[in-house]
């Protein structure tokens, strides 16, 4: 079985992405050849400065070995090195639909976050197929708002073997089901580009006046309040063990 | 001086081929380093027949040598024998507004014409950008109606230059003036596509039947006509010499 992960170099990382990505990744190893690069190209959609894409990458790669990648089991690589996905994702983009990404609500979404609709950012979804398909992979262990984008390297992949014969195979995302996103401070999302995120190796200092700063709602302290919406039980959730998760409820209602 | 010119490999190659791209082509080997190329890469938007691209590929090839090419001073190759392109070209639409690809005419023509709508299609202003960028082009001898991807060519180059420090040269689009575009036998832009086209070595008694197609109007035989509305003239004046264009001239008028 063959694993494919990548990740954005967007500087130090953070708990969205240990819980989204990392920590199933580093538990995949041991379940076959996994494959997990530093999406660079897909990082120049955000980030122009050589510089800082550069240290980026490589702290993004430190951090991954920090967490528990062990390079005798998994392959680390950049998306830069291998280049041939670019030419895939020419050759995919020639049968995929406009409409296609025009329904890709990461795309949207990002839009509505005030980032600027540039091309790359719009067939982002094209490369990420090209990326998974390239190397024949069976799963693609994500986070719950990018299993559409799984959806989408599905439909390019049978279109491919309709066309053009049986090339791809059909990749399967692993979704975390007790993590899927994890909310930034704010409650959406955790994400570098959206500013609330709470880094895994940050500074301690701003990390507790992030953590501080959590959005609650108006609901008085003593009041009984609703574990589902809230960002801190969330949060609290993935770190705390079924006993204090199910004491905590409590506390809440 | 560096001049870059590609061809669809869309078959045997038509006249509006010959006088918008072929001819000056030819001539332009002359004048400096000649890099002509059959866009293979930006044929898959619209055929995917492997064995009748390949097909194409080799007539269109043929048809340039035919047509004057000289191998011995310009270099011939395949759009895909330099994958490096399609690297370049995801790098350019990070950097690329959706805008700029959305008021591309040549795309709003396509889907005009019925072709669907596909990614290839939409972004192709930018492949055709890293084709021309990659090879540091003086010159691109092209036809009227692609003067838009010369000058999305060059804000890309821009953009790089302003973003990366200076990388690229910006190219000049030579337009051939006394021809522009070409029509073909229903008065739109000759077009293989399109289905209007009048090939170079083409079968003669299809052509002659294509020939006697050509759309006119319903002005009687006797009446005066005007020459530059007239896609018999403009397709004449292409072939003939200056007294014959006078000539023809005073009998439409």
């Amino acid at each position: 079985m063959r694993i494919l992960s990548g990740i954005q170099p967007s500087g130090g990382l953070h708990i969205g992405n240990y819980f989204g990505m990392m920590r199933p990744a580093v538990a995949l190893q041991a379940e076959g050849e996994a494959l997990y690069f530093v999406a660079n190209y897909h990082a120049l959609t955000s980030l122009r400065d050589p510089e800082m894409l550069r240290a980026n990458s490589r702290r993004v790669a430190l951090d991954f070995l920090a967490c528990g990648l062990d390079p005798e089991r998994a392959t680390l690589f950049r998306h830069s090195d291998v280049p041939q996905v670019t030419e895939l994702a020419w050759i995919l983009s020639t049968l995929a639909p406009v409409g296609l990404l025009e329904r890709a609500t990461s795309y949207k979404d990002k839009l509505a976050r005030g980032m600027s609709a540039n091309v790359g950012l719009f067939s982002y979804p094209i490369l990420m197929a090209a990326d998974i398909l390239i190397y024949d992979s069976d799963v693609v262990p994500v986070g719950k708002d990018q299993k559409q984008h799984i959806e989408i390297t599905r439909d390019l992949a049978v279109k491919m073997n309709e066309t053009y014969g049986q090339i791809f195979k059909l990749p399967e995302p692993r979704i975390q089901l007790e993590t899927e996103t994890v909310p930034g401070i704010d409650g959406q999302k955790m994400s570098k580009s959206y500013g609330n995120n709470i880094d895994i190796f940050g500074d301690e200092k701003e990390m507790r006046k992030r953590v501080m700063s959590i959005v609650t709602d108006s609901t008085p302290v003593d009041a009984p309040k609703d574990p589902a919406s809230s960002t801190i039980f969330k949060l609290y959730s993935l770190v705390a063990s079924k006993n204090e998760i199910a004491e905590m409820r409590e506390r809440f209602l």
